[in-house]
């Protein structure tokens, strides 16, 4: 099975872009997933192609009409999960992208302007997701991001070297510090424990790094309970 | 003053890829902001270009070497802002963003494989920057979700009409939901009190609903007290 992404979008041609290089790009050329960014606008209803309308209420910007945006995701449903790249949506978790991965695909809505007519959230079944806690000028490069965390964890890519186990967010914590050669520079040297061979004692050492680094960064990854990280739909960002 | 980015990155022919278009595409265009991405394999210090090394203590991956990174960083390092994508940092603020936003640029490296050798964030004023709780194969699209969330707020970039100030994270809450024409669509009509003209009645419910909608989606914004969030540099991220 072959992961498969529809992206719906104001600006087909941004994509493949960085999705077209480097690991995501090597997967994309070898078939381990596929891509296909379609035009919003080509599910206008009007000669002019509008896609988009005046906010009700007043305010400035513009707002991505429902009917429109209904019509492109009939187009391309089938059962593949269907998100909406916004910042009112739920904070992308490595949980959530893991399940993705994990799935057949996925069709992205990217907004533009203001956002969606909301009633596009109740009229069909689409998750609002956000990338983090700031405001883009479009949801394509959240698309972009979605992808890529997604692509990498799909079968054959990374290797099985690096299967993505052991990294940031995986235990529900950052990972540790990684060191390499030179062992000396600028009077700085790899900590001693790294160089013992002793690998009981570098497992340990990484363990406390992370948990320590996690307290010292980002003690919210650990603290906040009842939030809406709690909420993540997979078990893999647990809280302790 | 134009804001300038340099960013240091081993695929630099990812840029300006979807920075191109859209809104940072003309800012680009019409000299708004400028973009340079350099190919950190200039500043391997070997004949074959080496830019990494395994893991001090073993492990999956290799690691980006301290002394190559400091070489690229010392090349460009200017006074701007210099930052490092990595999922061990700081997670992105829009107060984080409005306040790079409002400076000279910044120098933005952008991690792959398993990370950087830790030593470089003792020996440079490097300031490690996560845009989400997510792994992705490098730092180059953390860079540009960066890059367009500050260029979007340059002046002349949005227009006086959008400012921008009234959005997701700036009050500490999600943005109000917006609607537009169809009034009425597959039998769902625009909340009345959009449609009623009266604007204090309008900003009274568009203002409820930013406080409702974050409380339901993102309680995690207004009830966690001392985690990371807490210390976004600017008071743009208020918690209450």
């Amino acid at each position: 099975m072959t992961f498969r992404a529809t992206v719906l979008t104001l600006y087909p041609d941004m994509f493949p872009g960085p999705l077209g290089q480097s690991l995501a790009g090597r997967g994309l050329s070898e078939g381990a997933w596929s891509l296909e960014a379609r035009n919003i606008r080509d599910h206008a209803i009007d000669k002019h192609r509008t896609v988009d309308d005046t906010p009700a209420g007043g305010g400035a910007g513009m707002v991505l009409r429902c009917d429109v945006i209904a019509a492109a995701l009939d187009a391309v449903a089938d059962g593949r999960p269907m998100l909406a790249m916004t910042p009112r949506g739920a904070p992308l978790t490595q949980g959530r992208v893991r399940e993705l991965a994990a799935g057949e695909g996925a069709i992205i809505l990217c907004g533009r302007f203001e956002g969606f007519d909301e009633r596009i959230f109740e009229a069909r079944t689409v998750e609002p997701v956000s990338i983090g806690d700031y405001v883009l000028s479009g949801g394509e490069l959240g698309a972009m991001v979605l992808l890529d965390a997604c692509v990498r964890l799909l079968p054959g890519i990374m290797g099985a070297a690096s299967s993505g186990e052991e990294e940031s967010f995986e235990e529900g914590l950052l990972e540790y510090p990684h060191y390499t050669r030179p062992v000396e520079w600028e009077g700085r040297t790899i900590p001693e424990v790294l160089r013992s061979g002793d690998h009981a004692k570098i497992a340990a050492w990484r363990k406390q790094r992370s948990i320590d680094d996690t307290r010292l960064r980002r003690p919210d990854l650990i603290e906040c309970h009842g939030g809406a990280r709690e909420a993540s739909p997979s078990g893999a960002q647990r809280k302790k």
